[in-house]
């Protein structure tokens, strides 16, 4: 039996590690790049991966966009510089619903993010030490706008499709909101025009559980030897996740009231036989601590609290008024964290303004995350979807 | 503007305190009190009040079961002794749907609590300190045959109604299953026939929050002085819990996105505009730490985690075929954390062996807190039922 290594101070990937299949975009490297918050950064990264080849046209690009765990790794094999498999391996490659062969598939880390992109982990351009407790507040808009620079870097002026789940639904959302003539199409999966108290109260508490753990030090822990990191923290908030990714259903279905260890006494508080459950979530939670970084999940985190698509619109429906092209909501009706009637509503304010708008239900047992599980359901609508466009002017 | 007085070391009641309506049954002082866990306990103390008289025929005694953080004072008004007015106030009392002017009714605090039962802020018989980390694990049924050990000191043989909501339905449905002759009719409430893997998660969660919080230290931290307990740990575990006992809608409607504190300044991670649902959550886990021990919160939701009313009895159909008594099952339409499909399963599994049972549903948006909020739609039904039950021979 082989004991693990120990869990790293932070799971960011950091200069001098395997850059993989990432490359970087820098700017703001002369004016400021401004925040929603207030504050600024500057020498912004942007790490990000393509697939497939742009047109002469440039009319051919798709933006994926990542959610809150995720990277610029959509789609190919884990390896050096990418501990996992791309997120979206069954949909995005060659011959698959959206066509490397056809598309010019991009997609970015966000801002806030800790796979290459700025966030808490890079180093502060002041002194080259981590961001760490300076990081600033971002925004899903904020995100977006670091994606609009990579677009003009790429040369990309109006995307095909700008495609995301969960957080990246939020993207995409605010994509079309903020760049209407630079969005012929958006797919927007799981996801939600405003985050509603009940998902702000998840990540609350996720984030009071990464801030309880003494070792994230008020969020400057980048020196830290390694298992010195916040990652008991991180695991706490990632469970409280994790649960609300699935259903009580599947939950039941695959765990039961299964004991993974029955304990040999009664006599430690709370400890006596485990339950399977706990043991899955447990894993779970230190499988995200040697890949992540606890102040980017923070950070993300937040931006997500804060998506709100009438911010300063005044209203839903005046944001929502400013998408003008063809819109797929997709919902799923088992998931307990954005309820399918929210994409319902995401669909119906579009259709409102007599704009083409489509509804797809994943009909899936396994809540939020089967739009990455039960990908397959939507592959096909969303292969059509983004071909019809593919036709338009 | 006053500061609020530090939170103590421990939420428990102790001996010194106002004793308030408690009264005190002592048992297990020469043979020693058996656990589910192996493990014994001696001088065991079990806090109870009373309202009402018993008959002589001592066939007038109804039993209520309190839920995880509930105590003995079910009814009644707050005062020295009691921080909080009677937990289902509106339920009990003279002229009361549970009338106590006709009944005799019974609320004990649980073993592994922290308002005068035997639990972990408990003096140890053998040195007179807390038992802290040396509490063992107890069950639902521990906790029933405890209160078992009160019946036959009131002279109570048989509960004319064992009645409860949440963890106190698991012990009425216990009290009928491990003491088929001495119920005449168990009315559960919100609640379940074993916990499912999601029910556990949430506990599990909460848990490793507490046992996170440094000032935790490992469960002895009862000589801490006050405002050093693990009340942030506790505090999160509570949010974890709190949500789960509403709902979304409820949310929506009372919260939405109402800002509770812009903050001035973006720069520290995840503390720009702090929203109103986080102020309350935080709020109401403070307010748990100031009135309730820790360690009692960990003893007793792995309690409800272990409650299986089929463990050692072959299948849960088993277990229930020794119910032959009147049964009332109440779901809550919006119940996320027991979902009413659970206690139409209750019903159902007593109803198969021709035994009397009914299901009533609360209709609420408010959640699992339904059973508490809106207790005025079954105090109709649990008034006629126990009523009937009671004009039976």
């Amino acid at each position: 039996m082989t004991t693990p290594p120990p869990l790293p101070a932070t799971g960011a990937w950091l200069p001098g590690d395997p850059v993989g299949e990432r490359r970087f975009f820098t700017f703001a490297t002369d004016r400021r790049f401004a925040l929603d918050s207030g504050r600024t950064l500057s020498d912004v990264v942007v790490a990000y991966e393509t697939w497939g080849t742009l047109d002469a046209d440039g009319r051919n690009a798709v933006l994926l966009c990542h959610a809150w765990t995720g990277d610029s790794h959509a789609a190919g094999p884990a390896g050096r510089g990418h501990l996992e498999p791309g997120w979206w391996n069954a949909m995005v490659g060659p011959g698959k619903p959206i066509d490397t062969n056809r598309y010019f598939v991009v997609c970015a880390n966000v801002l806030g993010g800790c796979q290459g992109s700025t966030g808490p982990s890079s180093p502060h351009p002041d002194d080259g030490l981590p961001y760490g407790s300076r990081f600033p507040v971002v925004t899903i808009r904020d995100m977006v706008r670091a994606q609009a620079r990579l677009a003009d870097h790429l040369g990309v002026f109006q995307w095909l499709a700008v495609v995301g789940g969960s957080m990246g639904g939020m993207q995409a959302l605010e994509w079309a909101v903020m760049y209407p003539r630079r969005v012929r199409s958006l797919v927007a999966v799981a996801t939600c025009m405003q985050a509603t108290a009940q998902q702000i109260a998840w990540g609350a508490i996720g984030r009071r559980a990464i801030r309880l753990d003494p070792r994230w030090r008020g969020g400057d822990y980048y020196d830290a030897a390694p298992g010195d990191g916040p990652s008991e923290g991180l695991a706490i908030a990632r469970m409280v996740a994790q649960v609300t990714f699935r259903s009580d259903n599947v939950f039941t279905d695959r765990f039961g009231r299964e004991l993974a260890d029955r304990g040999d006494t009664g006599d430690t508080l709370g400890m006596w036989q485990q339950f399977e459950v706990e043991r899955y979530l447990g894993h779970h939670g230190n499988k995200l601590a040697r890949r992540f970084d606890a102040n980017s999940y923070l950070a993300i985190g937040k931006a997500m609290d804060l998506h709100d698509i009438a911010r300063g619109r005044g209203s839903i429906e005046r944001a929502i008024a400013r998408i003008q092209v063809p819109t797929m909501a997709v919902g799923i009706w088992s998931d307990m964290l954005y309820p399918s009637y929210q994409q319902r509503q995401l669909h119906e304010a579009v259709a409102a303004n007599d704009v083409q708008s489509e509804y797809v239900e994943i009909d899936s047992p396994h809540g939020h995350d089967a739009f990455l599980i039960n990908g397959d359901q939507i592959a096909g609508p969303i292969e059509r979807f983004i071909g019809d466009v593919s036709k338009t002017s």
